[in-house]
């Protein structure tokens, strides 16, 4: 089987087409492909597939075989995926995925797919969708304990639930500690993802982000969301920033006139393979 | 440039072949393809090139770029790489490494190598050279306090130390709180590997081995030789015994007539690759 190893923001996959290769059990083959010693290694597999409402379909399977519903820095991966492999000469691409229909813009450099921007929709600020227990709309400091501190959180969902609080150093902060105790409070009846913000000017920050169910990761393409958008609902930013994630740089934008929220990124090539299946 | 990631019992490399690639900084190269994020995704990166002494030469570099002597797990898929790809027509083969020439046999299964057997030489027993600080020779039960218990430990080297002790049930054991603590005991002024090994029968052995500067991984070539000589020393099987690892089964062999020990495991590709340098 042929495949093609991406990352955005260190955040890699194996990316298949479903056009040429037939893959008969994609838990298994993502199971399979994603152990990090005894397959290709990887945060998990994508296949992409013809669209129905979209150009293209993607899919995309955890290393435990789930179906995973989208991922921003993966769907950078696929517009440069389609658009280098000469699947589609457009600039704009729209995706079917299990969260909806996403638009892609595409900017070449040299003749490839250096950057994409991706439309991540409007945020969601209703406590109760997010959901958290809050009496607050938006929820701005919705404070939570842990150990022994007492940390007020920013809540956002960009699908999935976003937990935001700002730090002086996110270098120095213990995530993994405090992270690990936000992510399972009583306050967040389907956990949270947690992100740590260090505003370094209005128009950059730093974030270091807990992802439920995995722990802390290289990159969160919908916790850097969240994050502008907690930094602009605390005047902290304007409406467009960089935040500086470990594995790389994101620029965000909430636009005004759309409420969406605009997510641009790398996406970046690693090696092309053919697995002994 | 063209690679191949194989795996023997799940410690995998990237394997290029130096008569067809040219690298020109094998630590750069080792970093950049030993990255499971941004890069393929390795225990290092293994290049095989003509021998002097012997048929073939590997040079092995972990992430880090420092060169690494060798790896009992590593030269089986060496093995099968030259025989697999047509670089050599005999199923014994002579491999120079920076631990001394190597000799390889090779077995076949539907025209491609399935398993080697390699000659890992003789162990060290003088607590001297292992090194260990011990009156004893051999040392069979050094005792290390670690978490306010007390370990017998067997000491053997294979060209780098290991202590072997004896446990109840290998997957209930606190191999990382105790395998921390007896690596870096006064003991060893080298610090050493460290072997939990539970006797299933005269026959078989199931180990888990917390390694020096690393923590516990899936298998340890040179670690599955150590334990079956610290078998044998203490009576506990025979000269012959299937040690069976987190990442797979080694059959190790004692031979009383040359006093080398026999490795004998499987090699296995996983994929071939080009990389975009």
């Amino acid at each position: 089987m042929k495949f093609t190893k991406m990352h955005g923001c260190g955040n890699d996959y194996v990316y298949v087409s479903g056009f040429q290769e037939t893959i008969e059990d994609y838990p298994a083959m993502a199971r399979k492909v994603s152990n990090r010693n005894f397959g290709v290694g990887s945060d998990g597999l994508v296949v992409i597939l013809p669209g129905t409402a979209g150009d293209f379909r993607m899919r995309m399977f955890n290393p435990d075989g789930s179906e995973a519903e989208m991922c921003g820095n993966a769907i950078r991966c696929v517009g440069k995926y389609v658009y280098d492999k000469g699947m589609t000469r457009e600039k704009v691409v729209r995706v079917d995925t299990l969260a909806g229909l996403k638009v892609l813009e595409l900017t070449e450099e040299d003749g490839t797919i250096a950057k994409v921007r991706v439309d991540m929709g409007e945020p969601v600020l209703d406590p109760v969708k997010i959901p958290v227990a809050s009496d607050a709309q938006p929820v701005l400091a919705e404070v939570v304990e842990a150990s022994g501190r007492s940390f007020p959180f920013t809540c956002v969902s960009m699908g999935n639930p976003h937990a935001v609080t700002f730090v002086e150093d996110t270098d120095a902060f213990p995530v993994e500690e405090i992270g690990r105790q936000v992510e399972v409070d009583a306050k967040f009846p389907r956990k949270t993802n947690v992100e740590f913000v260090q505003v370094l000017d209005r128009e950059t920050v730093k974030m270091r982000v807990w992802e439920r169910g995995t722990g802390e990761t290289l990159a969160c393409g919908t916790g850097a969301c969240a994050t502008l958008v907690a930094c602009v609902l605390n005047g902290k930013t304007e409406r467009k920033a960089t935040v500086r994630l470990l594995g790389g740089d994101l620029f965000i934008e909430w636009d005004e006139a759309t409420n969406h929220v605009f997510m641009t990124g790398p996406a970046t090539l690693v090696f092309e393979g053919e697995l002994h299946v």
